[in-house]
């Protein structure tokens, strides 16, 4: 995926929580997408606890989702193991699993964005285009700033036709 | 001070760093000024950090400066404290001086500006008017998010003639 | 259990790592045994990583323990998850999987030691009696100081025959 | 200073709060000096905020004190300064201000207890000799369990007549 460039539906196998219909059902807001796996340190304490935080600050017109996109230790991440943990951890957001074609593959929806790990963000424009994707963590500091800057332009980037939803 | 209306200039007694000629001097550039006092706790340990991260990260189109408005302790904080202070913290950016009319009397530019103490934030759009003001702490999303939006909405906020510089 | 009574023999049904073949094999150390949960928020927060220091740091008449007493949610925190969860965290010390009765009671020592939840602490003198036991967290500080105290004790509290191994 | 060897009395000029007669009047007790200068970095972020933690925790059988060592930016860390910047800060502990001979001299006890810079600490045992002397910060675990140890150690080592008071 590039930069401006619209960015492919996600293959999602379930939601833990109310999931949105597709991503293009969010055209006109910012959706702000965290990959993750359950048991990599990185997501647990710096990944999620962030994507809590943003979620609980961005307004309508911003989406948090998470993605759950197991690429190792497929038997200690099934579903009863993710429910248990979002639950404990009480993550508000809803969260898809990335589908698998076969068991053990590299998640579906990680491929087509070319995810090179976890964590990983995936910010979309109101047009459905990448605004940017970030492989590691980046400080609050940095992350407020990119995100309200691309809040912040308005509808500037949609063409009319396609943007408010 | 309301939001959205000229923010009155400062009064100056003198600059430790390379300061500004004056607040009109810098009309097309977002102004982020922390006003602190050097022996106040919440201005050592969350608002003058902040203030050094924002430093480190804003480009030409933003200048953050600070504002010693010193109201207790008079004796405390004078000219050498305070520059012996900036040193050893390694205060990045230009730090002024709030005048006093008498030797003890609140200073000059925390009472035109109505600031209710210390730390306090006060941010200036591209066109000289006031974005907000903030008495005390916000943690580093929070400030992001806000001040991301605010450099984000481009020069919508201008009317032609008085903002870009 | 209660402080300065002998702790009772542990009943654990495997280790991950390489864990000692009795509590009584341990006698003439300190043991600190950590109960916990993957999936808890203050063990994976503040309990794991603690005793990780704690682990760090303590010589040989010290051993840190983690003991998995899974109480909930036992679908979620199965062999495979607990052993993908120790090594993606890094856990360098052994952590023994303690005995269920049946399938869905509450595991056997965890019953047997009195522990109201996790994450627990379980704090052995050399004598192989309770120092103390704490449900819930404590900061660096605390943890420090008391367990300092206790290893500062030498062999005070041991009788003769029974103390160092 | 070498361990174990007992520490020279202290020479201080003033104290800020109630401090002690003497150090020899405190023999039978550990003491805690925290080193420092007001417009230190590692004292105000690191050192300080520890000792008071540890001021908090200790009983009867220990005592922390602090010590104001200025041996630069004299002119900014006078009297007035010191006391508006304890005030502020909320140290609930004695500081002494270590005497100079000469003004613009290092100070007195520095010298003489052989001290490299601030933050420092200097811990003294309950016959009144050093236990360690430390320059820069500690992390709360590696202190806590150290000062622990110490104070675990109980009266071994006084010599009868000379050690409580």
């Amino acid at each position: 995926m590039r930069p401006n460039e619209p960015v492919p539906e996600w293959r999602v196998r379930r939601w833990v929580g109310d999931g949105p219909a597709s991503l293009a059902s969010l055209r006109g807001r910012v959706v702000i997408v965290h990959a993750f796996q359950m048991l990599c340190p990185g997501c647990i304490y710096r990944g999620i606890p962030q994507a809590v935080r943003l979620h609980e600050r961005l307004g309508g017109d911003a989406v948090v989702l998470g993605l759950h996109t197991v690429f190792e230790h497929h038997d200690a991440m099934g579903d009863a193991s993710l429910e248990a943990f979002l639950a404990e951890l009480r993550v508000p957001f809803p969260v898809g699993v990335d589908a698998h074609e076969t068991p053990r593959s590299h998640p579906w929806t990680m491929r087509r964005w070319g995810l090179r790990g976890t964590p990983s963000t995936v910010v979309i424009d109101r047009a459905g285009r990448l605004a940017w994707e970030r492989f590691g963590s980046e400080d609050d500091l940095d992350v407020g700033l990119r995100l309200g800057q691309l809040l912040g332009a308005a509808s500037e980037g949609c063409d009319g036709e396609v943007c408010p939803a």
